[in-house]
């Protein structure tokens, strides 16, 4: 059953809001690749914006500078070992990398774009032209054009991972192959 | 009993790559505010850099402008009602914001700026001069210069938030009144 939706603009900065790490996927030429990322972040609301911090070593990054376009994807705790694994390995020197990683990409109609399978949320950007930021400090802003997400785990504007099977919850890289899980749901009585 | 350590600089990236909401604080001319921030995200290793999203609204915007400097914290979930209050009222028509939001301040030796207790981390920040980020896309860039954290949640680089109470965790702000805590540690067998 295809549970994926998709999330009005005016939402999508919900989406890594949480503070995730995760995939960045990009196309050119025919060539795909995916990495990870745990430097990315919501930059504004309307147009939604964010940042994403891209060494200059990632083949990913060719693809953007060379194509324009990306899909930040949001992983979940069934994907750790992939994520880890494209976050750690190179395409440069290792052309069978997504099938060794167990990628598996699929499309959205109308995006001509490596969506990667079984993530939680999906967000396609166009890479606004900063080249100062991008050769000074590694630095993309992309501005989301579309987004979709799970439901089983988004919906109606919300996450709500409390909800659904914990291997569908997000995840939060520090360091040395360490991650956190997205954990317990609190609120803030608000008036 | 004093439980906070200096964090070595080149370690200081983990206290926020867990994706954590942040507490932003500045001082100028006897002048303190403190508001939340869900954009902050880190931008380079040596040195330690980040970067910090801050709306021309705020007055700690205000502050970091005349100043330079900033502290970027990383408050717990027994301080949602606080992050959330500092995040949702402004100094500009509340001048007792900081006692009514419940924040206490402290410093360290050697730094003129306001520290929130009661977080887990702690990086001291000089601003870069990015006008062009800043006027554009109220993006500020901050060099860390100096960092801290409370040892019953990180040491030796790490953060062990299981070891802990609950209360400990840090927070991943989504929207409404709504958060999540860090969740369950998970590692990947590296090589």
């Amino acid at each position: 059953m295809n549970t994926i939706a998709p999330v009005e603009l005016a939402k999508a900065y919900r989406l890594i809001n949480h503070g995730p790490t995760i995939l960045l996927s990009a196309r050119d030429n025919g060539c795909d690749d995916v990495m990870a990322a745990a430097w990315a972040c919501g930059l504004d609301f309307s147009p939604p914006k964010l940042t994403v911090v891209i060494d200059k070593m990632a083949k990913t990054r060719q693809l953007i500078e060379a194509n324009g376009s990306f899909v930040i994807q949001v992983p979940c705790v069934a994907q750790i070992e992939l994520t880890h694994a494209v976050g750690t390995r190179s395409l440069f020197n290792e052309p069978d990398k997504l099938a060794a990683c167990g990628v598996e990409l699929f499309s959205f109609d109308g995006f001509d774009l490596p969506f990667v399978s079984g993530c939680t949320a999906w967000l396609a950007c166009r890479t606004l032209a900063e080249p100062d930021n991008q050769q000074r400090h590694d630095l993309f802003i992309g501005e989301v054009v579309s987004a979709w997400a799970d439901t089983r785990v988004f919906s109606d504007g919300h996450w709500h991972f409390e909800q659904a099977d914990p291997s569908l919850r997000s995840l939060h890289y520090v360091a040395g192959g360490q991650f956190y899980a997205t954990g317990e749901s609190l609120n803030v009585l608000t008036p």
